[in-house]
């Protein structure tokens, strides 16, 4: 009952959509009872299948071993390819997560009476077809795969080539479970296989509603450049810590070290700190002492660097404020007051997460209300960014963009909505005529 | 105070789509009553205005009418360019109705506890910088600032250009107030010229949040197929109604009637009926006698053309199917089932409203869980997809998109929303480490 990958890839990616497309049809209609039965009984079958999954990864890891040897991968690449008996478990424990998260669709967003009898529901629903373009990572198929089916969509799926044997593995196991649930056809899971089948799939306008690339910057980048789907960017992350002339240092200390050393590789990491004058002189070889004691590289304007030394500190070029370094590399500047942080903030940064250390608390909100971020923080690590730590149960990415979704994205960010309006023969002549009139009230 | 027209012109679209930026900085600082202040005292001045408004409208209608007399320019199209006393009226009456709208910034869209001292909410906040492109339609000048202002953002609008001289006196009108409101800078609020200004516009995706194309089909798809930013697309209106088996007929009939002819230019008028099989000898000649009264144009499938015979009805080709007609012409479809309704409206529907007429509360259901559309109704003319009527308050338009908003657009579908987080020192380590653990508590 599985497709063959050679029967796969003789489908055009526009008929794979188009199937995908009829399948989000049918997966309207499966409760949440029955999406979770699914979802556990793949989480099972994945656990069951540890040797066909280990057999197909150690054949990707020996085909990209000349690539590691020669250099053309990086040794940290190649160990996101490998799989081991423990991330198998792992995809399968996060496959059953996703199906104990809240039921995302069929929920009220809001309901109106318009008139007596006429009431409109606005409710939570699927998007439909979800495009999904991720680099070398194999563990991301289990994840996304029960992502979309908890949400009701279909989902075309292109990862990274070296882990083809075991992304193909994964999925005709997720098939194989399928053909036990005649509701849901296998065409909701689909998996492509080229960088042209990319480029097919984002002109796809008709049948894929959203594509979701996950990965480098340049990925990225080429899929927001190239597509006529709506894209949700999982965008760069230029965060900064700002302390205010009013800032407790002890906090202070603690918030800029934790932004910047906890997990430097991540886009909630911060890559500028900024400080006001009146108190540069005291904080600043205070958290200077702590970031190169933990190996910090620091970049900073020419007053820091008069204020701290050569020795230190080396100084910052225009580029370095536009950076996400994703390492431990800090750029610092003096600045005069709050606006003229603001004003850096809007200049350099990604829009990502910004946070503010004060015990002002006037300066706090006037921080949070004019900085024009996903994430404005008071007193909080740059860090806290994340869907997992914002209680959303699930993360899909961060989105620096405004549209749809902003900051990090749940569940939620798979659903649209619709209107359902409930009548009795109402018709908008009688509106029009005065012989009715418009409630418009809030139901509860 | 006010700029020059010639002034303007000599600003590229990129300065001033940086001037507006700056601008939506300072417009995130204005109190919602500071922004309904503002908004009548431009609703009183355009009142005191009038003389001026109908000069300049006066030239607009002159030069106008070679073109018109000349046949390329629709006398409907004319008509609409013509300002009279009484639009002056009802332009200053729809600016302080937009001030009498909730503040829609600000608002609390969730309330989570991370952990104890750490709270996250998530608010709506202005998007920043809307591109809205319109034809010729003046009334819309001080409607769509309105809008934008109430909602805390800057406008770069592009109208028609057969109007040119009337949106350059309302601009004007508009730019006079905000001299007295230093607060707000006139930057917010910024005309474009020509057909070049708008293919600038949409690349500037740094600083345009958003783009709103308002008027033909060939506009919307120009816009949509030239922008790199994201594009609140107002689409085709291609809706159904399904008159079930289980219909009761005087509500079908109605709700026939009101979606085809009560104001058939609108994009929430019908274009297609489709009757279930079982009804359709009895329920066709009924509908059929009213429609042919009231002027309305039929085109069926042969099974309806042979039951209505072909002096009622013409035949209706393929590209009936997919026609917006926005004219009194319908056609009409019998089907076998339920399933065939949706698969017909799956297959050339817009997504955009899809009633259907049925007894039977089980079919009601299906068709609103299943149907893929903005507005699935029961009972109810497709026509109530509406702003206004929804109790939106405002409409910027329908969307046929499924990302950031559907179906009809309030005031909303110009704001975001930002996470704010408040800590005391919170950083993420101590959570790493199992030192203190998240209680994602939602707060009401």
């Amino acid at each position: 009952m599985t497709y063959a990958p050679k029967e796969r890839s003789e489908r055009t990616v526009r008929e794979l959509a188009s199937r995908a497309r009829n399948a989000s049809r049918a997966l309207v209609k499966v409760s949440n009872e029955n999406r979770n039965e699914i979802l556990m009984s793949v989480a099972k079958a994945i656990e069951d299948s540890t040797q066909k999954i280990l057999e197909a990864n150690g054949r990707d890891c020996q085909l990209s071993k000349p690539t590691l040897e020669a250099g053309k991968m990086s040794s940290a690449m190649f160990a996101r390819l490998k799989v081991s008996e423990r991330g198998i478990r792992e995809m399968a424990g996060r496959v059953r997560g996703v199906a104990r998260l809240a039921d995302p669709l069929g929920r009220r967003l809001s309901v109106t009476e318009l008139d007596e009898g006429l009431v409109l529901y606005k409710e939570s629903c699927p998007l439909g077809v979800i495009g999904i373009v991720f680099e070398s990572r194999p563990d991301v198929v289990p994840q996304v795969g029960a992502l979309a089916l908890k949400s009701g969509n279909a989902v075309l799926l292109k990862a990274g080539a070296e882990a083809s044997r075991t992304n193909e593995a994964l999925v005709e196991i997720w098939h194989d479970c399928l053909a036990r649930f005649p509701a849901v056809p296998q065409d909701s899971l689909c998996l492509l296989h080229t960088r042209s089948d990319v480029m097919e799939l984002l002109t796809l306008d008709r049948d894929v509603d959203l594509v979701i690339p996950r990965g480098s910057r340049d990925l990225v980048e080429f899929v927001a450049r190239n597509s006529r789907i709506p894209v949700l960017e999982h965008g760069e992350g230029i965060c900064h810590v700002y302390i205010d002339r009013a800032a407790d240092f002890e906090k202070a200390l603690k918030i800029t070290f934790d932004s910047k050393v906890q997990y430097p590789a991540a886009c909630n990491a911060a890559e500028t700190l900024l400080v006001h004058q009146d108190i540069a002189r005291e904080f600043l070889p205070r958290i200077a002492t702590k970031l190169i004691a933990a190996g910090v590289e620091m970049r900073g304007c020419s007053q820091t660097v008069r204020l701290l030394g050569e020795v230190s500190i080396s100084h910052a070029s225009e580029r370095d404020w536009a950076m996400e370094y994703s390492d431990l590399i800090l750029s610092v500047k003096i600045v005069n007051d709050l606006p003229e942080a603001i004003t850096h903030i809007h200049r350099y940064g990604s829009g990502h997460t910004e946070t503010i250390v004060t015990e002002d608390f006037d300066a706090a909100r006037r921080f949070m209300d004019e900085v024009d971020a996903a994430g404005v923080y008071h007193k909080a690590s740059t860090r806290f960014a994340d869907g997992f730590r914002y209680g959303l149960g699930a993360e899909l990415g961060i989105s620096t963009g405004k549209l749809h979704a902003r900051g990090p994205v749940g569940l939620d960010g798979l659903t649209t909505y619709k209107y359902k309006l409930f009548g009795d023969g109402h018709i908008v002549a009688d509106y029009c005529s005065a012989a009715r009139h418009f409630t418009h009230r809030a139901v509860e």
